[in-house]
Parts: structure tokens; C-alpha cells; sequence
């Protein structure tokens, strides 16, 4: 057999993974620090009751022959879709029930999305961005070209140096906390129906803008349901981190010049390549959308927002530049002293005991960056707050 | 942008989607006929209640900041990797804990594995086929070979036509329900072998063979470990297919000719486009292999299989020939009086109110065939004897 050799063009090292490593051999080797995880964009606080309970009545319903439900509808079950499409009026978007596909997870949509374009499109992803629209791209062997940021790490079409087929946005963003506005966004709409591209919208972090005045959803733009694909999940919204739920909404008006439906193909590829959500785990996620689960799911979000604050506002004392922190679980700051990324990784983690994510990790114009997350508790915050001052 | 072209060489009308539109037709025509639905393979017998505790167990522990739980391993949790090794033992395979991937679905899995093989393989498909191997790399536009079965519907190698790269085989086979004996298996394993090929191995219905002399995985088979990855579901064995989980396996002995190692390449494509399967759904599928859980499964399984005696015992009494219904949940029949795959679909649907599936819908050497199957209650299963005793 052949292997598919396109995988010898990805860097052996998972960023993550790197971390990973540093950080176990820093501990092993002092065992009594206690180090502050603020590294990974994972969640800490518990899945909400109202969630909690969803699942296990849908466990119980599983348990008995009349309320037993085997394969479930390909695009998720009614219930959910619903919830979504309810849930996108806050926006003020009108979705049809058909444009929603419910997915185990953000990373498998955004990657396995790719299957439904040609191998000749050109790629066009930021730079820092996070590793797996380029990974995802490079097994493909496609084309990529990177935009950059401007100083508050937002790129723009007017930074395009060539033309670009398939474009992947993420706002909030991840690494950089960088939120679009309503017409930065737009920009990026008029480019894409203008030159016949999509754009994969990767909309995670939505749950976490708290400001008037950026978009939750590129549906909000006019002209976005002719260009876009929008991304969504329950990871950082709810927790699910370890649940596992998203969603993936392609308009019926996204189509290419011939006319061909980007919906049909995609059901088409989830039907033969998926077999859906668990039906436990779409009960627990559309119990989300309650108002008992909306209300606890921004108790969480308004907790780690605070993080975030109290985060932001020590940088802004310290005089340190930083993106993100506002509308967004993510920090990124200008590591001090014109240090490099992994330089001040270690500084901060030898020195502060303190994990971050090196920006670097996130393509080269993260260099001199680090990422902080504010998921964490309160007081690790305030201990990690307390040890970066003794020694920025 | 520019669309996969390879869409276009799919088959338009899914052949469960077509089923489906008939037997609406029908029963909206029919009001008052009680149709007995024996098509489509999910199962009916609610989930097993070891599972159903841990699964609730699992969503209580997500509850609590102490027991929480986000991102898991990208392989799976060890607890339920160690339950697989063990249960392999059974077969007297000995298996890494490396060499085991927790998944979402065994459809995910076996579509998803064409990501790691380069596009100029060729692939081997038996016909008659579960649809998906066959749909997954048409996607891909790569080559596509058949091997047609003996009268027993079993394919050997000593049909193949010509060299194949990439070959899928099913055991106990879906739809046909032909099992490989060791001596058969072991003629792929040799040719495998021989001629640099792999094979993905369908294990799915592993667990419904009840004699001996057939082998439950391909890894009791000398060599397999250096040529075949194993894919296996929970979706029959433990009624799954609402629940979601799988695994996949692959040696860390499977290399290319270059000595590349197809579990690093697996685990580099997991790692980059998945995020693993919830805890819950981790914690329920690990309950299985408990004592408890094993023994609940097994009397569903051994239910399912009092169907398919009856069945079998039935078209014996008729000497209407088929294949399976021994080790299989499925009954691949002949059609009576040379009728065609839909025609008889057509007569059984009208005359007796009994939805099969048209053999033709799994490959054109399906036709004149019709798969029926065990996934019923016994109730239903004599009724529909008694309706099928009548005209036949």
C-alpha cells in the first residue's frame, strides 16, 4: 500500500505535546512548586446540573424498549436543531432547521470539512492561527497562504497577497482573543463573494463576547449565507470539553458558480462518513439552550470572564501590550524584553511556576507572544497574578 | 471555490433513503396494516442497564469540580483501552495499549481511515458490500476493484482479478452473512503479505458468532498484525448505535514498505481532526466488558439470534436458500421464482407487510438477493414467518 505522504510535510512536534514535556520534567524535578496550568484552552468548572440531568434522563430513556432510540436523524435530532435555529433569533439570524448539522466536535468539523473541496484551492489562513486549519490542509497537500494581523492581530482581506479560494476566520479568536467587528467582518464577506470564495467561520468562542458591537455569528453580515460556513461549539460554551457536542451550519443559499449546493454535499459526506451524536449528549446539549442551562452556562462563562479582567487589568498595570481578555477566555501578550516565545515560557515557568502557550506555537508571527487562559479558578488567578508581579 | 468533482460519481439515491420513501408510500396508502420492519440493521433491545449506571455514574462525576473531566486521551481513556486488551485476550490475541483508538463509530472510523493512503492505491471492495467502503473512496476518486464471492458469498482472494493495494473485508459479513473460517481468513492475511497490500478488517458483528472454527478478530489469524487494521463497533454488540463508541486497531508491527508506521500515521490524523469520545459514552462502553455487562449483552445478542434460528429454520422449511442466520444477525436470501432484488422487496412489502433490504442495494452481484434481519422482537419475528408462510 501507499501511505499518504503529504504527512511528512507536518511538524513532528505537537505544540501541546512540547508543553507537555517541559512541564513534567519541570515538576518532576521540583516536586514540591505548585504549578498553575494556564496552557491549554481547556475548561475547569463542572458541566451545569440542568445538563447533568438531561443526560441522565436520556440514560434512563435508553434503559427501556419503548423510549430505546437507536441510529438518530444524520443532521441531529429535531429537538436540538430547533434549540440552535431558536437560539440564532438572539442575533437576529433566521437559519432553516436543513442548515444545521449537530457533530461530536469543532476539530472534526473544521478539519473533516475539508472532503467536500477539491484538492486545488488555495488556503488562505492566518498567521497565528490555530494548528488545525493548517494541519488539516497540509495532509491534503493544498496550497496554503498565510494573511497577517494588523497590531491588534485582526487580518484583513486588504492583507491578502494573493487570491484566495477557501478562507478560515476564527472570532474570537484563538490564539489572540482578537474579536472582528460588525465591518471588519464584513470586509472579509464582500472579498469572499466577490472572488467566489467560503469562508470557514469558526465561531467556538462566541458565548464569551460580552460588548455591543461584534458579531456572534458572520450571519449577522448581509451576503455571509452566500460565502460562509459557520462552525460553532459546546466546548468552551458549556464545558463540553470532555462531552463532546458542536454544530456546523451551512446556509442552502452557499453555493458555487454552478451552482451546486455546499449543504447536500456536506450531507451527503456526513451521512456516509458519520452516524451522529450520541443521543445521550444531544439531550445534554440542548439543554443548554434552556433557561435554567443558559442561566448557569453564563454563570460559568461570567466566572472565567473575570479571570479574564483581572488578568487584563494586571497587564494593563504592568504596562504590557496584550490582545484579547475582553470578549475572549484568552490573553496574548507581548512577552517583556523582546524575549522570544519559548523563552518566556520558561522564564514563567521556572520563575513564576506559571503555564502559558508559547505564541510561536501558533505560526511565526506569534513569536514574542504567549497565550494565557483564563480557565481557571478565582484564586489560581489571583496566585498567578500575585507571582508574575514579583517578577515582570 | 472549487467543489470535490468526485461527489458527482456517487450514486445519487441512498438505498435506505429509497426503502424508506417506498415503505412511507405504503403505510400512508395502508393505514391500517401493521408493517414489520426487518430492513435496515439497528438494533431494538434498549440499552443494558451496567451500561445505563455507569453512563449516569459518569454524568454525576462531570458534575463536580473534583471528578470533572474536559479533554481526554486522544487514543481513549486507559480504563477502557485496558478493558479492549483484555477482551482480545479472549481470542488469545495479545494487543499493546498503543495499538488501540476509542472512537465515535466504526462508519467514522473505516471512512476515515482512506485519510492516511495516498490516492494511488488500489482499493478492493466484494460485492455484494456495506456501502460505506465502497462511497468513502469514490469520494477520494481512487481506483476500485471487485472481488466477487463463491456461491456462499464469501470472496477469497484466488477472484481477484487484479492486484489490490487497500482491501475492506467484512466478517461475519454485512449484508450477506457469510463468516470466514480461519483457513479462508488466513488466505487474505497470505496475499496481504505477499503482496504489500492492508486490509480493513469490519469486525463489527463480532460478537454474534457462536460457533466455533471462525475467527473474531483478524489478529488470531498468523501475520494479520503485519498487514490488517481491525475495526470494531459497539452498535450491535451492546445496541449501540445510539450511543456511539468504537475502536479501531492498529499494530504497531503494520508498516509500509518504507517501514512507516500507520499507528503513528492514525494517531498524527486522530490527534489533528478528533478529540476524542465523551467520558460518558467512554465510561458506558467500558461496562460492557464488566461481568455484569457481559452477561447482559450476551443475552440480547443470544435473543437476537433465537430470531434468526426462526428465520432460518423457516426458509430451511421452504428451501428458499440463504446465507447467513447462523453467526450473524442477517438472513441473505434468494429471492423466490428468480424475482429481482426490488421486485421481491415490492411483493413482501405489499403481501405480507415486511420490509427487507434489496440485495442490489449492496453491489450489482446483490441482485436477485434480499437481506433480512434478527434485529426484532420474537413476537414480530413469528408474525412476520406467519405473514411470509402465506406467500411464499
Amino acid at each position: 500500500m501507499k501511505l499518504n505522504k503529504n504527512y511528512e510535510n507536518l511538524v513532528e512536534n505537537y505544540l501541546f505535546a512540547e508543553i507537555g514535556t517541559r512541564v513534567e520534567k519541570f515538576i518532576s524535578e521540583n516536586p514540591d512548586k505548585n504549578v498553575i496550568k494556564m496552557g491549554i484552552g481547556d475548561v475547569t468548572r463542572p458541566i451545569v446540573q440542568p445538563v447533568v440531568d438531561a443526560m441522565k434522563d436520556a440514560c434512563d430513556e435508553l434503559a427501556q424498549g419503548k423510549s430505546f432510540r437507536g441510529y438518530g436523524p444524520y443532521r441531529g435530532y429535531d429537538f436540538i436543531i430547533n434549540a440552535i435555529v431558536n437560539y440564532y433569533t438572539k442575533f437576529g439570524v433566521k437559519l432553516l432547521s436543513t442548515e444545521v448539522f449537530v457533530s461530536e466536535g469543532a476539530k472534526s468539523d473544521v478539519s473533516n470539512i475539508t472532503d467536500i473541496f477539491s484538492d486545488d484551492n488555495t488556503i488562505c489562513i492566518a498567521d497565528p492561527v490555530y494548528p488545525v486549519y493548517l494541519d488539516s490542509n497540509i495532509m491534503l497537500g493544498r496550497k496554503i497562504i498565510y494573511v497577517k494581523g494588523d497590531s491588534s492581530f485582526k487580518a484583513l482581506p486588504a492583507s491578502l497577497l494573493e487570491k484566495a479560494d477557501i478562507i478560515y476566520l476564527c472570532s474570537p479568536n484563538n490564539p489572540t482573543g482578537a474579536v472582528y467587528t460588525y465591518a471588519e467582518l464584513a470586509e472579509w464577506v464582500e472579498y469572499a463573494v466577490a472572488n467566489d470564495c467560503v469562508i470557514i467561520y469558526d465561531a467556538a468562542y462566541e458565548a464569551f463576547i460580552k460588548e455591543e458591537g461584534y458579531p456572534h455569528s458572520i450571519y449577522e453580515i448581509a451576503g455571509a449565507e452566500k460565502c460562509a460556513i459557520e462552525i460553532c461549539s459546546f466546548s468552551k460554551t458549556a464545558g463540553f470539553t470532555g462531552v463532546r457536542c458542536s454544530y456546523t451550519i451551512i446556509p442552502e443559499d452557499l453555493v458555487d458558480s454552478n451552482g451546486k449546493s455546499l449543504n447536500k454535499m456536506w450531507l451527503r459526506r456526513q451521512t456516509t462518513k458519520f452516524n451522529g451524536v450520541s443521543y445521550v449528549i444531544q439531550r445534554g446539549a440542548c439543554a443548554v439552550f434552556s433557561d435554567e442551562g443558559m442561566k448557569a452556562i453564563m454563570a460559568d462563562i461570567n466566572y472565567y470572564m473575570n479571570n479574564a479582567k483581572e488578568l487584563a487589568e494586571f497587564f494593563d498595570r504592568k504596562g504590557i501590550y496584550y490582545t484579547g481578555g475582553k470578549n475572549s477566555p484568552y490573553i496574548w501578550l507581548k512577552c517583556p524584553d523582546n524575549m522570544g516565545s519559548w523563552e518566556f515560557f520558561d522564564k514563567l515557568l521556572i520563575e513564576a511556576n506559571v503555564v502559558g502557550t508559547p505564541g510561536v506555537g501558533f505560526g511565526s508571527c506569534g513569536e514574542g507572544y504567549l497565550r494565557l487562559t483564563a480557565f481557571n479558578t478565582l484564586e489560581n488567578t489571583y496566585e498567578a497574578i500575585a507571582r508574575m508581579d514579583k517578577i515582570l
